[in-house]
């Protein structure tokens, strides 16, 4: 009889989180909040009903010590979502996920008509096998990570979000209230979505991405030696022109073979480790200065405010200025 | 003995939660992760020891239907607090605050070295008396009613937080994250704060006030039928000029009589209320449309692009363009 009842409604909006001990709570209060706020302004039977799912029933600690109480465990859970999505945490990277909660996601996929990840959750996704051959990203602390994990994955750790349908994944914390806005926008259109934000005082839509937030140089693998002597001589001399030749002369070793060291260490060529790190140093004159652009231009090496912008901009998807005014004291 | 031991450690920065039934749950998450991803930073004896505090032990619902636990009911909590914060809520600004947090917040705020709240948690501030002849904000919806219910406050509507020491007040829900950014930054400095923001992926200064999230109209007290032909012949007649004349001729009354009626009625000026008016326009077409600024200038009945770009400016904080990229779709 209930079923019958139940065919009388219109299919509701069931929306499932998981959680797990130590995940990040701002991951889940965040997109949480958004489908929150969209059902005060969408018709009643049209409202998004929410479930947080745990591994067990007991009581979770999220890594900031917030004791959250899941609405029901995994094992009770069945499979009556439209859409599910896996919060993040700190340890998620580099420790075992939880066999439930990946059991529960390879099943469940089947069914959903999206499923995703906010911050780290995307490595759930990846045990799960929900990431191969799609699109996805996430924290950037963790992207280096989960490429090595999941090398199946084409993953760009700029974007605040990819929604590779019907797989959304999210770049770090915050970026999970991106990633809820364009869902409530896919369903309910931009009118709704844009009122949602403008509750909860965030934007929209962010200018530039992810990679903005996060440092540019990558870790070389091993403290090979001849590694070392090259970053700290950029570093060092990071305002000058450093062309090739002076620094096979500076390092005593052929560019060449420079070039084949730093590549198999890093992923990267020289001259991307350059720029990287001219990069770095303008964006930390932008932020602890008030010093003209032109004089930031000198500073990191770039030479000219054209040559500092254009890099700036391809990278981070900002101006300096636009940047000193988001990061600068 | 356990005070004795306690008197060799370094004082540790105990900050307290205030949460009640209904809060919001981004309001308590964004800022206890600032906390908690600044003591993945900061000296171990310097770390922040966070302590959420409700009416009872009992579990509470979020308004977005999260479960909480509290780690102490406010009976209990005891007066060992560095920092005292209230969330807010969706019905804070309209029902009777907690009456055990009130007092409690009465007692402690003789103690703390600082206390405030986040988004409509200022009620509750309000209705300790804490509020008084202090400068303040909250959520924008809720600011004229917060004005209303506290004479004594100077509130504007705009910061995205005011520090009047000891007390900081945070505008709607996500600037709790701003307000604890700004508290980090006072115990450990930029560089500390900089480093939670990117790992969080949320700037550290964002760009505008709060203004630019809220509508500009005010609500007439009474559905006066004047005021109501005044608006509508407004609504209807935004690109043109609208001055005194044609607008006393339009609606059959003086415009001596107008003025004082909008006065009696808004609070504003006749003027003031076609300048917001036009700016909502404005504001519309940019978000909806990608019509040029002339075009928008036009539209919302400003004239030139210059005269849109001075009001726009003055009001919400940003350019006409930076606010089509946050929130045009």
């Amino acid at each position: 009889m209930a079923v019958e009842t139940h065919a009388w409604r219109k299919p509701v909006r069931r929306i499932a989180f998981l959680v797990f001990p130590n995940f990040q709570a701002l991951d889940l209060a965040g997109p949480l909040d958004v489908f929150a706020e969209a059902n005060g302004l969408v018709p009643a039977d049209d409202r998004y009903e929410i479930v947080v799912i745990g591994p067990t029933p007991d009581i979770l600690q999220a890594s900031n010590g917030m004791q959250l109480v899941p609405d029901i465990c995994v094992g009770a859970a069945g499979d009556q979502y439209e859409t599910i999505l896996v919060v993040g945490g700190p340890d998620v990277p580099t420790s075992q996920p939880d066999k439930r909660l990946v059991s529960y996601l390879c099943e469940q996929a089947l069914h959903v008509r999206r499923y995703g990840s906010i911050c780290t959750g995307a490595f759930y996704l990846g045990a799960a096998g929900l990431l191969n051959g799609k699109k996805a990203t996430t924290h950037w602390q963790a992207a280096p990570l989960l490429a090595k994990k999941f090398p199946s994955v084409s993953i760009d750790p700029d974007p605040l979000f990819i929604y590779d349908e019907p797989l959304i994944t999210s770049a770090g914390v915050t970026a999970g209230i991106d990633l809820a806005l364009a869902l409530v926008q896919q369903d309910f259109g931009s009118g709704i979505s844009l009122a949602v934000a403008r509750k909860l005082i965030v934007v929209a839509h962010r200018l530039g991405g992810q990679l903005q937030y996060s440092p540019s140089l990558v870790v070389s693998k091993s403290g090979n030696e001849k590694i070392e002597r090259f970053k700290t001589h950029v570093e060092r001399n990071i305002r000058d022109e450093l062309s090739n030749a002076a620094l096979a002369r500076a390092l005593g070793i052929s560019f060449r073979h420079l070039s084949r060291l730093v590549q198999d260490e890093m992923g990267i060529t020289p001259i991307e480790y350059i720029r990287r790190a001219r990069l770095d140093t303008a964006r930390e004159v932008l932020a602890n200065t008030k010093l003209p652009l032109k004089v930031v231009a000198h500073e990191s090496g770039f030479g000219t405010v054209e040559k500092l912008s254009r890099a700036f901009k391809t990278r981070f998807g900002v101006t300096p200025i636009q940047y000193r005014s988001s990061f600068g004291s």
